[in-house]
């Protein structure tokens, strides 16, 4: 028996939607995990920006993101979105979370009836307070066993830069949690598995409020006992979230709960810590949105969050502030005597 | 009704001992808090050292470890434990964990029958692998309601700068936490009740090794998501220590655990953190030792904690590695390597 020349395999294609620093990042690893198995593997950026496609085609950089750091010979880009999809085994989901739902629409019937998503997107939809998995399970009416999420402690420029990762890939089933698992697994970035779904896209949504709170102590010139107080409140306020809509509390303890809040704490790097130190400076919403080059989730999503609690009658003292500084109700100034000030009390209550 | 002269009672009297960082950030603690209550308190922090003590009581200053910061008035120093300690209403732990027992063995019988021993100390006793408040309560024989515990993300150089901290006081007994969380009441520190003694003290332990881990982190100048895998896993092999030995696993995600933690994380003037960071850049533990000016428990405790574990079932792989590179047994450089090499597997197995 002779094998087929490889030449004429098309290889299997996976699909990542969005170019910036996270989507480009994760292209990288897809590439490089490709690499080192034996499936020849292309993978497909979509960028909304024809320059942005062309230098990742014709470079193998996107310097407006991750500087000369040079992308593997199997990731490639193109600016038809339609096209990039169509008979990828594999679609990356990694646009602004407030336009998933269009991007959706634009490839819906292009994908392949048994392609998996997975979304990258920490974020959560104004309006309808969906998760990012249910807006792809409610818009391509794919199986929840089609869907998977990607979450952790994953700064996007430390791990194009090689430096050890760990991260968790969630779905509702096991097997797919597993394969996507193996499909972007390298030396540098390690996938756990979890089935979780719920908790994981939780604790990243939220992770993004936090981190402009933390961002809010930066630009208040607060210490490390100020900020490891919000972020442990902060969890707190997660967990009783992620509770009330039937996630499992023990996932907040895991990477991509505790360990993606301690990256961002850690790190000078986290966009959303960005903004919040700009508008802890005293600059407004709109200012900081101008000052940044990428969105920061937690801006948007603040105050669906804030509304999705009060939906499920779960208190969020730290989203709520977030929410008032954003909408300019709270002066940023007042925010840490409003954070320590309580009663003497037993730390549960 | 006449009330007596004020000079007339004697004030209530708190003896702290320990003059390093922390024990002199408490006692400063103490000191503003009782100056804004109506109790007239003396607070007599024991110094090893005669200048430091005569430095406190003449400058008000603790200039080896607080710089020029000034301490209250009612803060005052002595070098004889004995007299420290009598008519003591509440005694303050803040001596190296090594050396707990031989303080209590001198103090013994001079305290008053129904005094309050408060510890401040994140070691674990070797040899006999035992808590503080368990030390405490086998030399001075008393009841649990006379034992508590104080730990939180509590840098204490920040605290000395009076920024916005909170904190946990655990005790067996409830009104014994009230009372000590009120006397260590002011504005910039809020205290919280718990009544895990267990978890708060177990949580404060293996932070430190945890912290050297992180150092060695910085040392091999991996970056904030490596650092994040290692807190999130630390933290899980805490917890199932805690759950081991009887505590609640949820003090964990408290103050106390994750707080503690992720401050320790944020913070370059964590001193096991530095000791750990010595370390990762090919240091001895001898040379590290030596390089600091004050006790790093962590290096003390870790082989402590890994018999402690072991002896009760309980795999604590992040503690073992730090005592395999104290011991010099295990290269520092094999230890990122050593971090992530895991099967391809789900989180919580």
């Amino acid at each position: 028996m002779t094998l087929p020349d490889p030449g004429l395999i098309a290889p299997r294609r996976i699909a990542v939607l969005g170019a910036g620093s996270w989507g480009t990042t994760f292209a990288k690893i897809l590439g490089d995990s490709a690499e080192a198995s034996s499936v020849p593997t292309q993978i497909v950026l979509w960028a909304r920006r024809d320059e942005v496609a062309e230098e990742i085609r014709t470079q193998h950089t996107n310097s407006t993101y991750l500087g000369q750091l040079p992308l593997p010979q199997n990731v490639t880009a193109q600016t038809d979105l339609t096209e990039v999809v169509t008979e990828a085994e594999v679609v990356v989901l990694a646009v602004p979370a407030q336009s998933l739902r269009e991007h959706l629409r634009t490839i819906r019937g292009a994908t392949a009836e048994d392609a998996v998503f997975v979304s990258l997107i920490k974020g959560l939809e104004r309006g309808t307070y969906m998760r990012m998995s249910e807006v792809i399970a409610e818009e391509l009416a794919v199986s929840p066993a089609q869907i998977a999420v990607v979450s952790g402690p994953n700064l996007a420029m430390e791990i194009a830069r090689g430096e050890p990762t760990a991260s968790v890939v969630a779905s509702a089933d096991e097997s797919t949690a597993e394969r996507i698992t193996a499909m972007c697994s390298t030396g540098y970035f390690r996938p756990y598995t979890n089935g979780d779904v719920i908790g994981v896209e939780l604790a990243g949504i939220v992770k993004n409020v936090i981190a402009l709170a933390v961002g809010f102590c930066d630009g208040q010139d607060l210490g490390d006992n100020s900020k490891a107080s919000v972020i442990t409140r902060g969890l707190a306020e997660t967990r009783r979230l992620t509770a009330a809509l039937g996630g499992e509390v023990e996932t907040l303890a895991g990477l991509a709960g505790l360990g993606d809040v301690v990256a961002t704490c850690a790190s000078p790097l986290s966009r959303n810590r960005s903004a919040g130190r700009l508008l802890g400076t005293g600059l407004t919403a709109e200012q900081t949105a101008q000052e940044m080059t990428q969105t920061a989730e937690g801006m948007k999503s603040a105050s669906a969050v804030v509304d999705l609690a009060r939906r499920h009658g779960v208190e969020m003292p730290i989203a709520e502030a977030v929410v008032a500084v954003l909408d300019g109700a709270l002066p940023v100034e007042r925010l840490a005597k409003l954070l320590l000030a309580r009663d003497l009390k037993s730390e549960g209550k």
